[in-house]
Parts: C-alpha cells; structure tokens; sequence
C-alpha cells in the first residue's frame, strides 16, 4: 500500500524517521511518500490546504497520515476516513474539512481500538504509536470497521473569507509556495463564472497588502501562463492547483511585493 | 533490506542521492528510508543520539548507516556492527556508542576488505565509495564475516554529565528538536526512581540557561503530555524517547525561553 | 524502474509529492530517489552541474527528470533523451548540456504526443502533467520513439571559463556544498596533466576573492584527503566529485574565506 505522511515535524527530523521504521516494520512492503513536513507547527489550515491540493495526483487506495497535532494527548479524537477513493488517517482537528467538503467521505470511523497500537504507547507521539501502526495494519488487510465505530461528525474550519459579487471577487492569499507565488483562496471556476456571467469580459486583479507600513495596492494583469509575461513582470493567473495567483515571472512575488498569508486579493472590472 | 541513513550532508545533498543510486545499483531491492541529514557538521555526538533514539522503531535487520565522518582519509577504522538485531555501518568515532551501552553488540568488525569497496575508492567520499557498497552486499546476502575480522574495541563517547543524588538529578539539554523542545539526557527510569526511593514526591524542574547576558533560572510544573498544560504554558515531561523534556505547549520552548543545547537542567524537591 | 526527481521546487514542497503521486498512479512499482529540490530557482547551472555530478552512481536505465524550468509555458521544448546507458526527461535549456557533453546521447527525441500526458495539462506545471507521465509510460515498457520524434539538436550552456596555459590553471568557483567546501571547475585530469606535462612539480591553488570589501587572495597547500591537514587548516584537494575544491578541515570554507561562487581559482606554479 501507498503511505504518505504530511506533518509539521520539520525537515528531516527523525520523529518521521520513527514513523516509518514503524510502518516498515508492521505492514508488509509499504511505500510510503513524503509530502511534507514543514507545514508550520500546529498549522492545521495549512496542512488542510496541502492535503487537499495533493489527493487528486495519488493512485486509489493510498493511506494519506496527517500528523498537524496540537490536541496530542487531549480528548481529541484519531479518525480514518475514507473520501476520493482514498485513506485518511490524522487528529479530528480540521485537518481534513477542506478535502472532505471536495471530496464528501464514504465513511468516518473513530480510531479507538487500542489493540492495533503501539505499546507502550506514548502520550505525545500518537503519529508513530497510533497513527503509523494503523495504516500499517489498514495496508495488511485489516479491514476499517476493525479500528473503532462510525461517526457522523467531524471538525470543520471556519472557511477562509470568500466573497463574490456579480462583478467583484474577494479573496485571501493562503499560501506562498516555494517561489514565493501567492496562492488565493479563489477558485479557477469562479473566476470563470465571473467572466462569463458579468459584464467584465476583462478583470483585472488587485492585490492589498496589509503588511508593511503604508498599506499597498498593486494592481496586476491576468494571463494563462508565466511565459507569457516579461521576465520580472508581475502577473495573475490559474496556477496548478486550481487557484488564482500571483507570480513574477521568474521572480519572487512575496519578496518583490513584500505581500504574506493573509493579504486581500480582488477580481473586479 | 531496508537501508537507513543518518549523515551532516545537510539538507536535500545531490552527496546523499549519490549513495542511493550506488545502493540502487549494487543491491537486489533495497528500500531506503532517511533518518536525518541534518545533523550539525562533524557532530558525531548528535548522531549518536539521533541513531539511539530511532533504532527501537526500526524492524529486525534493518541496516543503518551513519555518515559523520570528521576523520574520513585518516587511519579511522569503519565499523560493520549487530546490535539490537540490526545492523550498523560508520566510522569508528563513537557515532554508535550511545546505542552500544543500550543495546550491547552481537559482535563488531572492522570493515577491512577492499574487494567490496566501489573504484576508484575516494578519499573523501567514504559514505558513496565504502559504506554503501558494504550495504548492499550484505542485502545480497554476503555474511558479515567477509567484510573484515571481529574487534573487541571502538571508540567511546564520554557520556554528557548527569548526577544522581538522594533528592536531586542533574543533567543537560542535548538536543533542541524542530518544536523547540528541550531534550535532556535525564532518563525516564531517573526520574521515576527520584519520585519513588526519595522524600520527594511532587518534583519541580528547573532550567538554567547559561547563555545570554544574564544567567536565568526557570522552574517549570511536570506534567504527563503537552495538553495538560495551557496553551503557552512551560511544562516538564517525559518526551515519546523517553526523556525529560522541557516544551512550551503549541509554542517554542528554545526561542521563548532562550535556552540551548547545554544548559542545565534540575530536577529536586 | 527506478527514477529520480531533481528540482527547484524547494525543501519538502508539496509540488514535489504531486509528481510522485503521478508516478505511482500510473508506473508499475516505480522506485523514487529524490536527487535535491534546493536548486536556486530557475538556476539551471545548478541543476546542470548536479545532474552531471550524479549520475555516474545510478544504475542502467534510471530515468532521470529535472524540473528547472524557467520557460515553462513557453514555446520551449521538452526532450527525452539516453545517455550515460539512462534516460533523462526535462526542458531543453541547457540542463543536460554538461552531462551531454561528457556522456553524448545515444538519441534526443522531443516530447510532443499528448496522448501521454495528464489531462487537463496545466501550463504551470509540466513537471507534474508531462515528464512524469512520460516517465510513467517509459518505466512501464512504452518505446521511447512513441514520445516524439528524434531531434539533433538541443540547448547547450555556455561553458564556465576555464584557462589552462602551459603552467598554469585558471578556473572559478561553481558550487558551494553543504560543508561550505568551494567546488570549482578545474577538473582532476586537467590538474594532473599540468603536474606531469609542466615543469610545475608542486603546485598552489590561490584563491582570488571576488566579492567583500576588499579583494583577497588566499594561497592554500594541496593535499590528498581532509584528514592530512591540520582541523581548521584551509587544503585544496580533487574532490569526490572529480573536481578541484578547496576546503577547510572540518571548518567551513565558504564562511571563514568569504568566499562564494563565481570567485577565481588559479593553479600555478
């Protein structure tokens, strides 16, 4: 079985070495991918946005384990779900509303059967004790309803704000990838919707930084490809995972506009 | 066989691809998983904690290969060891001592037989042109004895500082992990001995940062996982690898109290 | 079929896990060694002198895909080619150029069949929608003629300047390690040849600071291996890569010389 493990461990930390070393020791011939492990610590929002950006590349039946725990150790409940033909296997914290809400789950259960754990079995690393030995025995065969009863509920995040007007869109940058492009909150089909549906047949993209000592706005032009701007040039576009972005064309647009997580982004004519 | 390796290559190390693709091309199916390849340059007290800490999550014949190698070129020996039913290859210079002590040896042989080395053998890259080939033929079944004759002696690390007294223990912070807790070298079986020989039953810990302008003493309340703590609260615990740790709960410890690897860490009445 | 990924997607981006996602979708039983993903971005330099580094170490018909790719979106061509008895995948920009040069392919063929991409193909990111489909394909018995048609072209990079008189070399600083050793483009053939074809029996290495306040020039003794000069002393040795480096035993180079890359290396009598 496919394993993929996304925390907040930092890099090339040994805590996710564990995890595997479990996973390779319970379940038979795993494979196990990283997605990542610098979502920022306790960023749930953040690995719920990752999650959610990731799923659709993975081949049916992969285990995705999401390790953004703050609870660890609290009443907070593990659960494994089952959604795009996938496994999930993290803390009920959000972690997986965004994805859910794409991607409604077959079935959520509530991991409490404490036979497949690790013994001991830690207090503050539920990843290697709880989480890690479950997708091993998921892997081996075991089936879900083996690892605890059916629930109908589940945390879910407040959705980041997201307004849409018949001729304006509101967002928020939520991520700076590794580019420094920022990825918004506002999804390719309603950018689509306002263009043909409003009397804008032309949008033009603005972007307000709250950062910084004077609030600024930058307003930017809207194309389909990096390529097609000018080396250095500040650019809007559909980026991979579905989203409007900003980018400079082989540039850093989080430096080069000093714009962070958080900062508005509107569409209007 | 499943293959580790724990290295000071740093981050991402086109050095760390080039001893997969020797194991790749001289072993039938090796899986490979990452420890860390973090560890501060020529640490060799690091990466003797960290491959004492991962070992225990590790299946049966695993092979781990540690590459922290100040001395790579000089006479330094190369070590092939069986300990903890696995098996262990680096330079002679205390990187496995941490986990010997714990897990006493099987046997220990010094890597002597060049006839499994790669060629020409470098001599700078020993990890690439030594170690890694020795790996893989032992994957493929070469028996440990064709590596090169059994030894008695290996280097030995002098163990970090820790005093035990009636009522008092005394240790160190020895690593910072990537949430900023503090990680002494205070066992767990210590502290619970201090609890149950002594007069002491609620112990309080106290850290002694020495570095910064001012020596400060912080005493923090024990508690049994992060989430007994408030959020932002400074707690004592035993950490998921079994030592004393200092955290701050969903904060940093290192940063908000300024604290490092070498301050001093009391546990008393 | 084994295959590497090398990109400047940077440290532990989700990106990177997207295309290994695609991979195992749809490769039976790929094997992924991740070569780096700290590129600089855009920096296919970099990327070019990596791969050429690398893949000496890795088995026949390893499928190499670099994904540095500044002109994604662009006109510019994607190549499939063999050399070095592997393939490689990536944008023709010049990234294989140096290990082309050295290994010459065996054949070039660009990729211009969409039935093997992912659909819908982003424009953003070709990494995930087409060189790991065609790596996919390939891994799974795919001819590589059914890729695209052959091609005796391609972009070549500027070589780095290199000066070789009769008695002595002049190069620069290409690659700084994660050691802070200064890796230069004076290969270890070139260096021998001035030894034995010159009336320069022991030669010196200067290094000729380019950058900082002031320029400096640091002369600095050759030796064999790290561990025949004294901890802290500033060598020159042929590294494990093949090219001169100047290091500073178990110290780093980089810092303590103020050096960096595109500073002058000369070796003289």
């Amino acid at each position: 079985m496919l394993i993929t493990l996304l925390t907040d461990f930092g890099l090339d930390s040994h805590y996710v070495a564990q995890m595997k070393g479990v996973l390779y020791d319970l379940a038979d011939a795993p494979e196990i991918v990283d997605i990542s492990h610098s979502v920022r610590p306790q960023n749930v929002r953040q690995a719920a946005f990752i999650i959610d950006q990731v799923v659709d590349a993975f081949p049916r039946d992969t285990c995705h384990i999401v390790v953004v725990d703050p609870g660890v150790g609290s009443a907070r409940r593990i659960l494994l779900a089952r959604s795009a033909e996938q496994f999930l296997i993290g803390p009920d914290n959000g972690v997986f509303s965004t994805l859910l809400e794409r991607h409604p789950p077959e079935w959520v259960r509530e991991m409490t059967e404490t036979r497949f754990w690790r013994k001991p079995t830690s207090q503050t690393f539920h990843g290697r004790d709880i989480m890690a030995p479950t997708a091993a025995h998921l892997a081996n065969g075991v089936s879900p309803a083996s690892f605890g009863a059916s629930t109908m509920e589940w945390c879910v995040l407040t959705p980041h704000e997201l307004k849409m007007g018949r001729d304006r869109l509101e967002g928020l940058v939520i991520e700076v990838d590794s580019f420094g492009n920022l990825i918004s909150n506002i999804p390719a089909q309603f950018f689509s919707q306002l263009q043909t549906q409003s009397e804008i047949h032309s949008p033009v993209v603005t972007l307000k930084c709250c950062s910084g000592e004077a609030a600024a706005e930058i307003r930017v032009p809207i194309v389909s490809t990096y390529a097609e701007g000018q080396i250095g040039e500040k650019v809007a576009l559909i980026g991979s995972g579905g989203y409007l972005e900003i980018a400079v064309v082989n540039g850093n647009a989080a430096e080069s506009m000093a714009a962070q997580v958080g900062d508005r982004i509107v569409v209007s004519g």
